[in-house]
């Protein structure tokens, strides 16, 4: 990977993402006694950072490719986010999903024009599903966050990230697959001078955090976080990057997690998935470290079922 | 009130306020076949748009009076806005406050540095309670709405949205006590080419829709809203500008109130209140006037206990 085809990514998906704002807070900065920049993902199409690796997924297809469609299988943002890209970019999108997946989130793709296969709610069936789609209709099958071309895609964020505000010393970001992670280490190592990337993860779901101690990917035997976006594991594409540049993977419990959300929402006035919150409760939790210096945190996305709030 | 004395209160006061961002959302113009334009003064310091009339209520004082300080009563937004604008200029501020009012509401204003004073929860101890704190200290009065500097203070919001956006053909506003209409429709008749301004009510509290008929100020007989900042009725200082210019006053029930407030966050991901879902649900529901047009609406404020919403 390298930093011509990682700017090239940046100019190839800008007609298609928005460039998110930057929001600072004077309370928070008050708060953890530093300056602190939030990359606004929620504010993004779909309403999370996953549509820039979607958007870059599909443009670094051949026509042929793109005109076979492509196929994932995720119940989460990045089934919203490919469903969009490809409507917006004319391919067809085959999206599996458990049958139990929630109705709005099915809803959600529909109305981005995604194409819905149901499968057995497991993980055998969901990738046996995808895997009949690849044979059948000769789609390209897109991992949410194990891709070389989604990982450019998501690192965008802290390449605008980096233009804004160039001194930035440390980026959190929180970490669920990995494509996020690893693609925010990569902007900091190409486009700033020394920026450390720090992830914040739920304790709940602490597979990165344990893999970077075994030096293998390891999975999580349970997943029960509201961070719904982070209950993923690393894989092979991204594991190698974080596993060499990443500074640090802080674990956060669920009250951190909920008491970070809630304190973005009542001081920022926007509204952030719990899975954002972990990377801002990794902040909250590390106050002495970041102590007056400039610090970015991505706020990936900002998808929450408003009618049942943990607070 | 003429337009020099407008711009120069945008330039003395522009050192103490945020220039609050203007969002767009692709979803919002297409459910409503328009282009709409969000100032967020739920960014805007403490909260709301208050923090405008209250900094320039307080920088027109003379400096005897300043040594004297402020003194208002309120239990919403003006409270805090008085307080943090009061801290800011080294000016003290009196806020009156009934004893049942919310201790959230009372921590808050005591964290910008208001110095409350606790009343009984009537109209009556509330204006009686100012009135000796205007004797006893000598501080000024004043009054959340019915004020020229609040008044031309709240219309700057107006200002920058113009400046940013000129060709807007309509504004809207809610409208609770006044000052943010009247200021609103100030500024577009100084600072635009023959932009309108369209306020909304609660149906639940419609004193300015029933005063714009009778021709006299009309106050509230309930108030049964969820919107709070919208329960007090319009003053001589305010009435006659919203009597003579204002293109309509648009009424809307909770249900409606609700529905926008909910549709805001999770389709722009902001944090608005239910004041500022009254302007948006007159939006919603004038859609056939505003058909392809450009709509500036001013979000008045994000100032809500995110731990009891309405859905």
């Amino acid at each position: 990977m390298d930093k011509l085809t990682f700017q090239n990514t940046y100019h190839l998906i800008k007609p298609y993402i928005h460039r998110t704002p930057v929001l600072t807070s004077q309370s928070l900065n008050a708060i953890c006694e530093t300056e602190i920049f939030f990359k606004c993902e929620n504010f993004q199409k779909t309403g999370a950072f996953k549509m820039r690796g979607a958007v870059n997924a599909i443009l670094s297809l051949t026509d042929v490719q793109r005109s076979k469609g492509v196929v994932t299988h995720s119940s989460g943002n990045f089934a919203q986010a490919l469903s969009l890209a490809a409507k917006n970019l004319n391919v067809k999108a085959y999206i599996v999903m458990p049958s139990n997946a929630p109705k709005v989130k099915k809803e959600a793709v529909k109305n981005y024009g995604g194409i819905i296969i149901e499968c057995d709610p497991n993980i055998n069936a969901r990738e046996n599903e995808a895997l009949r789609i690849q044979k059948e209709k000769k789609a390209t099958f897109i991992h949410p966050s194990n891709h070389d071309a989604v990982i450019y895609g998501q690192g965008t964020a802290a390449i605008e990230l980096l233009e804004d505000y160039g001194d930035l010393d440390y980026i959190f970001t929180p970490v669920g697959g990995g494509g996020l992670l690893a693609g925010t280490i990569l902007a900091a190592n190409y486009f700033s001078n020394g920026c450390k990337v720090i992830a914040g993860e739920p304790e709940e779901a602490d597979d990165a955090y344990r893999s970077l101690i075994s030096g293998n990917i390891e999975i999580n035997k349970t997943s029960n976080t509201l961070a719904d976006g982070l209950r993923t594991h690393l894989g092979d594409r991204n594991f190698p990057i974080i596993k060499e540049y990443v500074e640090e993977i802080i674990r956060v419990d669920e009250k951190e997690i909920i008491k970070a959300m809630q304190l973005i929402w009542e001081r920022m006035k926007i509204i952030i998935e719990p899975s954002s919150a972990v990377a801002v409760a990794a902040v909250l939790k590390d106050k002495k470290r970041i102590k007056n210096k400039k610090i970015g945190i991505i706020i990936s996305g900002g998808n929450i079922d408003v009618s049942n709030l943990p607070f």
